[in-house]
This record gives C-alpha cells, structure tokens and sequence, in this order.
C-alpha cells in the first residue's frame, strides 16, 4: 500500500522556476494539517500560522518548490523552532528569531541558498520556515527529514542518509547565537538540547544544510502539500458540518484507534522535554476500554487495554471528537473527548537502520516495532 | 602602598618587537607562580606546564610582550580552560582543544591576531596560551583580566571595562566547537558554562578578543612576569633548602593569615563548579584556633573564629608547609599542613562597579568587602 507522502499539488512557473504561493488560507490549512502529522509535537498551530499570515500582510511572497524541482546543486538550509512546546505556547517567539538563526549560519557557510525547508511537520515547524522563505526571497522546499515530528535533532531521515546536524545555528529573543559543529549528529543534539534549556527553553535554529542532490536521496517529499490538504478537509467538513474523519483517515492511510474522553494527564518538563503520558477512558464502541497515550515532546506509542497497539514511528494523533482539531501534548486537558488515530510512517523509516534511530527500543520501550497496519489488522 | 602587579621584567628586542623567551625553567616557574595567584583555582600547574613544554620540545618559541609595547590597532585573542577543576585533573587535555578553539574564533573574526593572552592567572589558565602562542607563532602579552582566577566569565577588568566575552569559541577533545555570540558577558557566562557540563565538564575557549588600545585600559598587566618570579622564588629556596614564604609575601605585598592541618574538606560539582569549604585547625601559633575557608573553583572567603578575615576580591591561597607549593582547592586533602596567605588584588577591582562583579555579596556573602590589609591590621 502506499504511503501519504506520495501526494502531490499543482504547481505552476514562477520566475523561472516551478513553484506555487501561498495564500493566508492555504496557510491555515497547512498550520493544522501539519498539526495532525506533527503526531502531538511540532509545536501549536495557532503560533504558527502567525507569522507566516504577518510576512504575507508585509507584502512577503511564500512560494513552495517541489523536491524534483530543485537543482542538484542547489543548497539547502532548512530552519526549525527547538525545545518545549509547554515552554512555546507561553513564551511567544517574536518571528524574528529563526531569521536571525538563519542569517547567523548562512553568513558563516558563505554560499548562496537557494531554499528554506522545515525538518519535521508541526503546527509551528510547518509554517515557520514559510516565513522564513518570504523574508529572504527564497521558496520553501515541499518537503520534510521526518514526514511527522520527533523529538530529537537526529530523529530525521537526513541523518540515517548522512546528512550532518552541524554546523548549525540558534538563537533566542534576546539576540544570543549560537554557531555549533559537532564530531556527529547525536552530539548536535546532546549539546543543542542544553542550549535551548539556557534560552530559556526554546531555541530557533538552521541545520542539515545540505545540496539539491542530498535533498532528493534524504528528504520525504511532499510533507507540506499533505498537510494543506488534511488542513483543507477539516475546513470544508467544518462549514457543512460533517466529520472530515473518514477523509483524513484515507488521506493519510490511516486508522481510528479509539474514541474516548481523558480522564488523567501526566506532564512534566525534563531535560527540555515535555515528556508524559494521558489516559483516555472510551466511549461509544470503546466503552469499558481504556488507552494509554505516551509521550516526549510528541506522542511515542499507544497502549490499549496493557497491549501496544501503535508505536513511533509510525503516526498516533489525537484529535477533537467534534470538530477533528489536532490536540497537540501541551494541550491535552482532563475531559476532552477525543479520537485517537494512527498512520503508518514513511517508508523511509521502516528499514533496520532507521529503526534504530526512531523505533520504540530508543525510546526505552522494550518491544520490538510492528507497522501499524499490521497491528490493527490483528486486533480487528 | 603598591601591588604586586607593578612588578615588571627585562624585555629584549624580537622581530622588530619587544619581547621575550621563556625557556624551560621559566615556564616551569610560571606555571607554580601563577598557582600561587590562581588562589585554589585556575587549573594545576603540572597539567600547564606540560603543554607549553612540549611546544617548547617541538621546536616552538614563546615569546612574551609587555603590554606598553603592543600596538594600538592591534587585535588581541585570549585562551583560557574553562570548567570544573575537579574534572580536569582526570580528564587531561590532549592541547590541541584550545587551538581548535582559537583557530575557529580567528576564522570567524577573519582579522589577524597580533597576539593572544590568558584571562586568568592559574596553573593552567596561564601556560595554556603559551601553547597557543607558540603554535601559532604570535606573542602572549604579559598580562590577564583578573591578577587571579575567578569562577566566572564576566568577572574580569576587560568586563569591567566594556570589553564584551562573545564572540567566543568554545572545544571540547572530540573537535565539537562552539561559537557564541550573547547580548550580554552574563548571558556568555550563562550558556558557556552548560556547554562546559555538556561536553563533559571542561572546555578551551577563546573570547574577549580585542585591540591594543582595550588591552591597556583594560588589562591588569605584568601578572606573567609576577608568576614567574614567585615560582623562582619557590625553587631556589627549594634548592636552599630555605622558606621561601617570606620572599613570596614581599614580593606579592601579601599577609600570612594562618598555620594549620587541614581536618576537613567538603567538596561537590554542582552547575560545573567545585563547590566547597576546608576547615583548618590551627598549629604553632594559632593552635586551639580554626579557619574556614569556602570556595566556588577559587577560594572566596577565609573565615578565622567566626569572623570574615580575607574574602574576595582579594587573594586567599593555601600553601604547603613545607615546600610553599600552592594547593588548588581539588587537592586539599585531610591532614595537610598548610600556610594561608592572603594577597591584596589590583586596586582595578577595588572600584564600586568592580565589587559589584566580583565582591563577596555577588558569591551570596552578606558582607562588605574590607581590602586585606585593613582587615589584618584591625586583628593584628
């Protein structure tokens, strides 16, 4: 079966190149679907529609190229928001700073960029790099190194095709940079972790520069298109007052989970992570059953009933009962009724290798990764 | 009366300017005499002076210029170890981290480096770029940013005197670097110092980059030379069979403020600081007394029957009894007899703003600072 990455948008000539813009709905719609992928994490999609709806008001373009469109090469360096996401939602980034992290690493690599990217999918990390384009008259790349959102720098499917972290830049509001190479990836991330923690919690970082060739062999293509459309459908289901379920469920190949209410929220900030668990009491079909959601920074595996039945990498996404809205981990709160679905990953991170870098064992889950199509078949 | 950072030495001419060589012995000295002024901190001169010797053994000159004869215009890069000395001594620098450091920082500022210098004056903080120097064929100016050591980066007369800490570059022994830029030296100090716990709890830096002209309004100049002449002190009485602890107070216009055997030494690494306090119990003539003596990387406060009789800025250093080695405070040890000498700091710490930085209420001691020799006036 194939997988949502396989998605594509129309895109018409542009200067040359082939590229299509963004208006402030397709932004809203991105903002949220990029929230469904963002699997808990990658930050709130309200911070993140804002900026990137503000360059468009200052007159700022937002173009996006597709992966097979970029020159091999071309360089590439993709910007990201790092760090806590209960720490973002209360300490508002003013959007300048992940364009200072990006000036800081591009003064230093010297070359030419030719395109902005994000790293994951998230609510925030889906639409900062829009910003980011639009002010430096560069499109943003359709295209993402995780096809969701994870937790650590490494976590991304440049690192397991050789793409190195650094150097890398961050920065804070107050105008603190910080340029960084390291001796490899898991060090990148080990430091930048600190980092953030200094800054108060969050950083604004550019990392995994890297060529048009590199792009096309490592990155997952056609994160941003999936996320406009999955934005898109809980737009139209919401005027005509239908469920967008059934269709965000085959955008996405994926699978209801279970249907419940939260009765416990366990979070705690560690080591610059949200990390922490929800439980959700079912209702209607799921009745008497209980789900165990598990998280650090996003949602890790799902436990139904003492039994694992989805686990990272591939997808687990609450959303609102009502209205599909994504619930990021931050924001799970005692009482809501929620949906949980999972979606299978990209393809990409099904091989050994890259399981090692983002299976359940990483994340100290000793159980071995099973896809989850395999794993609701089995249940039923 | 006068300090000891008035002391100067014979210059001769070099390549067009005034200079000197060190040689073996000298750096030796050094290394011992800037122990002495490191006052529990800065580093342990058998560590220092391996890595100088051994650019001396490569075939590398040291060459040191006075601070009267560095040009204007010209630009300036220090190099310093930066971390919790407890970890130091177990995790031996391989030398080359520091040029790593300052090669990456020069890159960066793109200027040519007229000479380096140490921030602190310390086993190590004082040998560590005369390695530099000689690797890269500039002199080390005969002077620091403190006449001492201190535990933190903003606590210097550059500091004091608007010389801003950042950029600066920071390496660890597995070529990691960091270069950082902050809105302020307390926010370099803030980030520095996890980065240091980070990579293990040291790191080789360079920061404080400046011209000739913010060298000498700046600098507290001549501690080189001071060093230098204490650890020849210490030899030849060494050789004499003498104490040299006469000559070492004359020459440092210093007090000695007790006799004693250490019974007591409570030591812990929090924050990448050795955090602690040693208490002595008096012998000869101050049996049946105790002092206290509480440090942070360097001694902070002396404390004699309860009351205040040394604390920073000025100098507290323990010296063994005997051989007037001086004792870092990551080698106090149960049952050593030691010499507590008190040392009067440059009267450039002894401004208001100065104290601010540096005085004892900073370190969280509710009292005023009285200079030394004041206070051993008033208890004889």
């Amino acid at each position: 079966m194939g997988c949502y990455q396989e998605n594509n948008r129309e895109y018409g000539k542009k200067g040359g190149d082939i590229m299509r813009s963004l208006d402030r709905e397709d932004i809203e719609n991105l903002a949220v679907g990029a929230t469904i992928l963002g699997t808990g994490g990658g930050g709130d999609p309200y911070l993140g529609k804002l900026t990137a709806i503000q360059a468009l008001e200052e007159g700022y373009e937002i173009n996006i190229v597709d992966v097979k469109e970029v020159p091999n090469d071309a360089f590439i360096v993709p910007s990201a928001g790092m760090g806590t996401p209960t720490v973002i939602v209360e300490k508002i980034p003013r959007g300048t700073e992940v364009i200072n992290a990006f000036e800081t690493l591009s003064e230093y690599l010297g070359r030419d960029v030719y395109a902005t990217m994000p790293i994951e999918a998230g609510g925030l990390n889906s639409t900062f790099p829009l910003a980011v384009g639009a002010k430096r008259g560069i499109p943003i790349v359709d295209a993402d190194g995780m096809g969701r959102a994870f937790p650590e720098l490494q976590m991304t499917t440049f690192h397991v095709n050789g793409v190195p972290v650094t150097p890398m830049a961050l920065a804070d509001e107050r105008d603190n940079t910080v340029l960084l190479k390291t001796c490899n990836n898991y060090w990148a991330e080990w430091i930048a972790r600190d980092i953030t923690v200094r800054f108060g919690g969050t950083a604004w970082i550019t990392l995994y520069s890297m060529s048009g060739k590199e792009l096309k062999k490592a990155a997952i293509p056609g994160t941003l298109g999936v996320a406009e459309k999955l934005g898109a459908t809980i737009r139209e289901a919401k005027e005509n007052r239908e469920s967008p379920i059934e269709v965000l469920l085959e955008i996405t190949k994926g699978k209801g989970l279970f249907k419940g209410k939260i009765i416990d929220v366990e979070r705690r900030t560690t080591g610059g992570f949200a990390r922490g668990k929800a439980n959700i009491e079912g209702i209607g079909e799921h009745k008497g059953q209980t789900l165990n959601v598990q998280f650090q920074n996003e949602n890790l595996v799902a436990i139904k009933n003492n039994k694992v039945i989805a686990s990272v990498p591939d997808l687990i996404t609450l959303l609102d009962l009502e209205t599909a809205t994504p619930i990021t981990t931050e924001s799970i709160k005692y009482g809501q009724r929620c949906f949980v679905i999972g979606i299978p990953c990209s393809k990409k991170w099904r091989t050994k290798s890259a399981l090692e870098v983002v299976g359940p064992k990483y994340f100290g889950y000793d159980i071995d990764y099973k896809p989850i199509e395999g794993v609701m078949e089995e249940i039923g």
